[in-house]
């Protein structure tokens, strides 16, 4: 029996497959979007396509924001990807990776799929524990959301209220990837990684890839993807 | 003196219009951002930047947000706007010209713009009274955009809190031409109907051409662009 229809946040990540496989796993009939907010890992949305097909997505939907136009985030412009930190060292400051109102920016974009589509459950792999400098990745943020959500929209003023799912943000990346293991995320088809090479290895150097690495450690299963170099973060 | 930068969003109608002015007169150094988000009317965005330019905007931003992707409206899509309706009418229900999730999307996509540029004030020109069909352009949506916005960025967290103005959110559309005409704001370089003629004048029959045409009749002023007719709403 349906859930009924779904709007799946999908960057490409393991984090936003496992929210995928969540969504799927309660009873959703799940339709993806991939914002292309012209990040520089735009091997993510290949990622994104793909696994999409392979968890039985009705629908991909990809949307062109030029964030771009107006960011200053190491993931847009030229600045460099910071490498080889330790969580410490990520968890200090709000780092260069942050994107202005990106989370916000892709809510609103969630929002207007879902609307369109009739879609009332939005789903979102953000997570507060490894991201803990990102402001907009917290519980807080994400209820502030929702509530804008039935402010916004025809049918939240309706009274066919918008939800808005975060099933990752009090869990653990180790915790994200058994999740995803049980529910049968085929990971080889995600990429997490900030500054892929050409050929699509990741890094492994950058907070993203540490994050990741340490994860898999931690659940003493070997990460699929390819990488440049395994680092240790 | 400057009371600081702002960021305002600036259609090329002219509710936004005036709402740049009420931004320049309360002392704001004004960039203006116009976003491309696939509206039919894309001679908006060259009557935005001529107004930017009149009125001193600093900056003239655009940025192509891709709603026609998920959109589902007369505004971008083929389907016909509705014409030659009393204010009645048009106040009946959600018009067909609603856009899903549009003021979020365009105040995200202004909170990325404010960020990065180290403003902390935004300026939009929705409007309640004339546009009670849109839940987008309510008192309690811009409050609820505001909490967002501070939990939602680097700044906000931080405790340099970003301010939503809508100036002319509960005035009439002749308050907002008196208000306009007294901050000289040059009424000709505004456009707001939803289905201009290819030699650019404005339909004259379209909820907003019919608004405006009242509003300029209430002032007791010619509304100085040109029209194809000038319907009574």
């Amino acid at each position: 029996m349906s859930a009924g229809k779904a709007v799946v946040l999908l960057s490409g990540g393991l984090d936003s497959a496992t929210a995928m496989a969540i969504a799927r796993d309660a009873g959703f009939q799940v339709s993806a979007l991939s914002v292309n907010y012209g990040q520089r890992h735009a091997a993510e949305l290949n990622s994104a396509r793909r696994s999409a097909q392979a968890m039985g997505a009705v629908q991909f939907q990809t949307m062109d924001v030029d964030l771009r136009a107006v960011g200053k985030s190491s993931l847009t412009d030229d600045i460099a990807v910071p490498v080889d930190r330790t969580v410490a060292q990520m968890n200090a400051a709000i780092p260069s990776t942050y994107v202005p109102a990106r989370n916000t920016v892709l809510l609103s974009c969630a929002l207007a799929f879902a609307e369109s589509i009739a879609a009332r459950d939005i789903f979102v792999g953000v997570n507060a524990l490894d991201y803990a400098g990102y402001p907009d990745c917290r519980p807080e943020y994400i209820a502030a959301f929702e509530t804008l959500a039935n402010l916004a929209t025809k049918a939240g003023v309706e009274g066919d209220r918008f939800r808005i799912h975060a099933p990752l943000i009090q869990m653990t990346k180790a915790g994200i990837i058994r999740r995803g293991l049980d529910l049968g995320v085929d990971f080889r088809l995600t990429s997490s990684c900030y500054q892929p090479a050409e050929d699509g290895r990741a890094c492994g150097r950058c907070d993203a890839c540490l994050l990741r690495l340490a994860g898999f450690a931690e659940v003493g299963v070997l990460d699929p993807v390819q990488y440049v170099q395994r680092g240790n973060p």
